[in-house]
């Protein structure tokens, strides 16, 4: 078996495995004419779904990049949607910053590495 | 013990380590009345004790991410209080952008992971 | 020997090799007069060089992302040279913003984290 595993299709893997950690794409909400607060549970979701595929958790994040559209407009809402999220006992880093994005309702999206 | 150990409370953690990595969280200055080159120092700063209390250090660092508020303004300014603290025989990499951030008046944001 | 391996100069490494994996520095085109096409393949170019030098190579790559000057005129551009380029039976993750960087002629920058 290789050193790396690799899962999802198109122009990247939605996961990589390497040493133990795993590497997720970006993740946008697929319903991006949703608000702040459902598009990031919804994308929130989409990475417990991935962890969970890779043998991880949210509990085993290890550093989080948030990137908002809006940061003035949205940072509190998708704050709210992060804390209900989030296991407190197992809190990743993070940091969080403010890009126009791959389409203009594309409101948030999260990038996370985490261990396995 | 667990594999991963995290320090820190809030939201997110300060620091995470895991498999002899140490991720830190974006960190922003305490003082954000003060001009560029005062932000940077302060990061720095603070940087350089979160690694030591995670056992690592500046000779450690092996990547960063530096966002700017605004990268034509504060660019050259950043750059020289970087030049003055980094240990040039053990430089990490480095990737430096212009987002505006969590509050308006955070002129700087730098994100590191290090070898604990 | 030491457990980390540098290579580079100026104010960052170009490369930090830990663990068995390799960290990019955000690399950009050395030709700032070309247009997005060139100067993603350029990038791609100077990154397949940086990781045969390290002992990788673009079917081990982790991870990416991808910074565009102008998100919505030159995604498009990206992506081909992108696709042209990857090694579609191993692919990195990707995340891809918008920001401007560290000069008014800097179209894209792409940071990768690869394994040894």
């Amino acid at each position: 078996m290789s050193d790396i595993q690799r899962s999802g299709s198109g122009r990247f893997s939605r996961t990589v495995i390497h040493n133990n950690t795993v590497y997720l794409s970006g993740i946008t909400a697929k319903d991006l004419t949703a608000d702040v607060t459902a598009q990031t549970q919804d994308i929130l979701n989409q990475i417990d779904a991935a962890l969970t595929e890779a043998g991880s958790s949210k509990s085993r994040i290890l550093t989080a990049q948030v990137w908002l559209q809006n940061i003035d407009r949205d940072f509190a809402a998708m704050n709210q949607a992060w804390d209900e999220w989030l296991d407190k006992e197992n809190m990743p880093t993070r940091a969080t910053g403010e890009s126009r994005l791959a389409a203009p309702d594309v409101l948030v999206e999260i990038i996370v590495v985490a261990a396995k």
